[in-house]
């Protein structure tokens, strides 16, 4: 695996030379993780009085994964800094990325004091998976510079970045971020349309509900579920989108064809068959029995570990690492 | 990779010399492409005059995939053989697979005639995407012996197949079939109860619903739905399937942890808001439009052997190629 940055991912990180990250928890450490590896000095601000040793543990964790990908771990902590207050820890970044706790008023505080202490020229983004940028902004002077960059956790791992303009996002902004991401080595889409939830976490969502269905109707354990999901549409989707997968699957006629004759007839015949499960009491405690029946008692780092190694050995497959970069698969 | 098989799955297909193939279809093609890449000798049964000239090119067409996969081509075709006679087709073959219309009259017809022709030990399976074994099973005299064996397509390459029992069928018939595709290197799951579509066609469709919501809405592109879920939830879903996914997702609580927490809160406020499309001419239109856009102009072949060349690395690099037979990943 190249391990370098391409000269045009490098030139375009050239004038980020230090992020704030607001918020040090699962998200915020991953999120250090990448910008420390690409050579960007990082300030955490973060109100909890343990912070550095919770972060410099979860650095210490990610480590191993960060050398898998081929981005470099030596000197990692070298630019890490910590500042408890927030103006202060903003007043001379390139790049502001907010992981605050999900909740409305708090982060519109939140902004109001980054804008004020942050540099003009900065990147400001939130990590938020659900609250839109316009809502957010609204007590700002100038709303024009916020954006979502929802990552798809975790960050240092996983490529995805959601870029969500707010109403009031400026053309520039968009493109300010979507470079950024890009040059980090990362996978941004941006989104035309804020929409609760944005793409990635309700298409998720709506499997899971059928998912659950199938489970608590005892059609098959979580585990048969998933095993089911990896030897066929899992495998499938890292590969080629639903939209491409119907067009390969449609036959020589490709997606038109599949609309009118195989898509018609999930609408009328799957589609309200779809079940529409709650987690009540019965369905909870039968899915956490299966949890345990099907993840044993291992920790969740142990089998995070097991899966991140098969995780990147398939991205490595697909050319899909970091220093990939921009480059997409046919 | 090795081409070879292991002991236990030579030992296990000893017991099948041929195989009979209802309907050459695409789904025909590709069994008797896995089949006759087994050593299992393949008659193919078939009203079409011209029935041995599109399975001929249909197989040279996989050969190539097969041969990647590390499947034995050579002399693929000396076992290949044509009887448009049902009855005589089954005459001596140890398991029958059927790739029939989908229509429960035309299917009941043909288990009626397979079932008093075809030896008293042949394993009866029908690839049907839809039709319960139970409702197939009606016009037979030995319901116990019939059994859905439903591939995810291409069968020749991706490794599910869903065993769906019907009510009368038995457990040695069951058992027969699990160890058959098992010995085949596929990846066999049986369903605990019928349930129209199964699983891998419900979750499938659960998840399109909302991306042709999300198309139709302008939220994203066709195109820019399928970069999100290859750079997110495809590449999980290869690795560990949604329940697994969540319980890694969960913290260090799992997913018990995960279902208290988030679970309740999708219940809540995601499920409700997922979109409920229709293939109306407006919606049909857009996605046939945004299909050029995305797909281009090449034919769904080219672009299917760049998807499988990919698929098959994936394949490769999780050790799920077939010769890893029963092993499973953690």
């Amino acid at each position: 695996m190249n391990t370098s940055f391409t000269p045009t991912q490098a030139a375009r990180l050239d004038s980020y030379k230090r992020a704030a990250i607001i918020g040090g928890g699962v998200i915020g450490i991953s999120w250090a993780a990448v910008f420390l590896a690409r050579g960007i000095d990082v300030v955490i601000n973060d109100p909890r009085p343990d912070i550095e040793d919770l972060v410099r543990a979860g650095l210490d964790e990610i480590t191993p994964t960060l050398a898998e990908l081929g981005l470099p771990t030596e000197h990692l902590t070298d630019g890490l800094t910590f500042e408890a207050d927030l103006a202060s820890a903003v007043v001379d970044v390139d790049i502001v990325q907010e992981n605050g706790p999900e909740r409305l008023e708090l982060k519109q505080r939140i902004w109001q004091t980054i804008e004020q202490a942050a540099p003009a020229h900065a990147l400001l983004a939130s990590s938020t998976s659900g609250i839109p940028a316009t809502a957010m902004a609204e007590a700002m002077r100038r709303p024009e510079r916020l954006i979502v960059g929802h990552p798809f956790n975790p960050p240092h791992l996983v490529p995805l970045v959601e870029i969500v303009p707010g109403e009031k996002t400026s053309a520039a902004t968009v493109e300010q971020a979507r470079a950024f991401y890009a040059a980090l080595g990362k996978k941004p889409q941006v989104l035309r349309k804020e929409i609760p939830g944005f793409v990635a976490n309700r298409l998720q969502s709506a499997l899971f509900r059928e998912a659950v269905h199938l489970v608590a109707r005892g059609v098959v354990t979580e585990q048969e579920l998933d095993d089911i999901v990896t030897a066929s549409i899992g495998m499938r989707w890292a590969v080629a989108g639903p939209f491409r997968t119907f067009h390969l699957g449609g036959g020589p006629g490709g997606l038109p064809h599949f609309i009118e004759h195989l898509g018609r007839a999930m609408e009328a015949s799957m589609w309200p068959a779809l079940g529409n499960p709650t987690f009540d009491d019965t369905t909870s405690a039968l899915l956490v029995k299966q949890a345990r029946e099907a993840f044993g008692e291992g920790t969740v780092n142990a089998l995070a570990t097991v899966r991140d190694r098969s995780q990147i050995a398939l991205m490595r497959a697909l050319d899909a690492t970091p220093d990939s970069g921009d480059t997409r698969r046919a």
